[in-house]
């Protein structure tokens, strides 16, 4: 019999649970949650049938809460289960929660689904979340090979493709696939919402796919902007810069805005 | 008989005639291009029936060309209609437009359908493209109520929901939801490809879905940022005064950055 414990039962960890289940994967699915009303909705779900109870020990151990909460759940894990049963996050951000841990856990293994939804919650969990996407696992020196192989058949179990890479290169990749984009969008909400124009009635799809991330978890992404400042920080002033580029093509030099934005095109055609 | 005319047959042109016909609004689509290229297969896709020759005078006029060449267009179209049958124009920027053709003829409506896609040129034309959508008319004082009439009444039979503003707040509003995120996007993507950082693998929706924009046609938008300079320039300051002041959360307040976030759904909460 196969059980997974489940840490954190929002909308990432509860559609882990249902994926698992739904793909065969375990045969039994225990979970916590600092709030107990996601794990009671978690249970009403089926996604996990009881809460984890210190005494029980499962043979895989997801940790799915926001980044600043990770070390803490890493290491109680450890304490309650020792080192046989690989434990596994899903954080946005990996070199920031391998650096805390000091001594990594030779069962841990650090991974970053690439999934998700500016929806919250157990309620909006999906069990087909993964199917399809990317995983990206990024194995330290210490981590132990078979915990490693087991976790990537977990993954690949749920139908996502395996990309092995660094932490320090996930971070530096996330911020520009994700990190930036998610600022980005926010920060136009929030213009959008000082300049006090209704727009509603005026959306197409390019507004509406713009800034639908904005619409993700702000203490959630308060977090990941914190830890990835190192990547995040000098991307987005590359931006800026070409923000006041544009800006100053229009009000100086009109006539060679096109070639500039054409580089956008010309740069895919090269690829 | 009711005859269609479309001057410019990319994307917008095509697919109106498409739409139009799928609608029963026409009898006889004729058509005009640049590019004779373009009405060879606007022609082959059944959405044109023949070439606009000179001598034939159509009951509606349809401008779809980018918004440099609309004034020009206007006037030819004067010019050899006459003022009876209504001319409309689908440029994403009014004012400047209305600005040129200094008198204002009284058979010109000026319209804006929201609806669009990054792809280009007639093959990429769909009958469903407005369907659903909204379609923008600034009619100004010395536009003939009967030319309005008509062609508010051809956009409801695409289907389309109509609103009246004035070219102003068109403008303005529009450099919101639409032009300032194009530009946005745009240099999000010169900034990943100058980064020389290969994204591919790693992209989830949230990357797409904030980049998708960055596509569209390159000319097009270089235009549209000249012509809404007025109304995206201080947008756009307002943009990077926000972006400044994450990035500044993030490095010195960051235990204030989930607060500020929170504003983005508060402010939703609260509409």
């Amino acid at each position: 019999m196969t059980t997974l414990a489940v840490v954190g039962l929002g909308l990432i960890g509860t559609s882990i649970a249902l994926a698992a289940r739904k793909a065969g994967l375990v045969n039994r699915v225990v979970g916590r949650d600092s709030r107990a009303e996601n794990l009671t909705t978690a249970m009403q779900m089926n996604a996990v049938d009881a809460s984890w109870e210190t005494d029980f020990t499962p043979d895989l151990i997801c940790i799915a809460v926001p980044t600043r909460s990770i070390v803490a759940c890493v290491s109680e894990s450890l304490e309650q289960c020792g080192s046989t049963a690989p434990i596994f996050d899903v954080g946005s951000v990996k070199k920031p929660i391998l650096d805390q841990l000091q001594n990594v856990p030779k069962n841990f293994v650090p991974c970053h689904p690439i999934a998700g939804s500016e929806q919250r919650g157990p309620f909006a969990a999906n069990a087909s979340l993964f199917s399809g996407r990317t995983c990206i696992v990024t194995p330290v020196q210490d981590t132990r090979e078979s915990s490693l192989k087991q976790v990537i058949s977990f993954w690949r179990g749920l139908a996502m493709e395996v990309l092995e890479t660094t932490p320090q290169q996930h971070d530096e990749i996330l911020s520009m696939t994700s990190h930036v984009p998610h600022l980005l969008s926010m920060a136009f909400v929030l213009t959008v919402n000082e300049l006090k124009l209704d727009l509603n009635q005026y959306q197409g799809s390019g507004y509406r796919d713009f800034t639908r991330i904005a619409h993700a978890n702000p203490s959630l992404w308060s977090d990941i902007f914190r830890d990835n400042a190192t990547h995040i920080i000098p991307h987005l002033e590359e931006f800026q810069e070409r923000v006041s580029e544009l800006k100053d093509l229009i009000l100086a030099h009109p006539d060679a805005l096109g070639s500039r934005l054409n580089d956008i095109s010309n740069h895919e055609a090269n690829e």
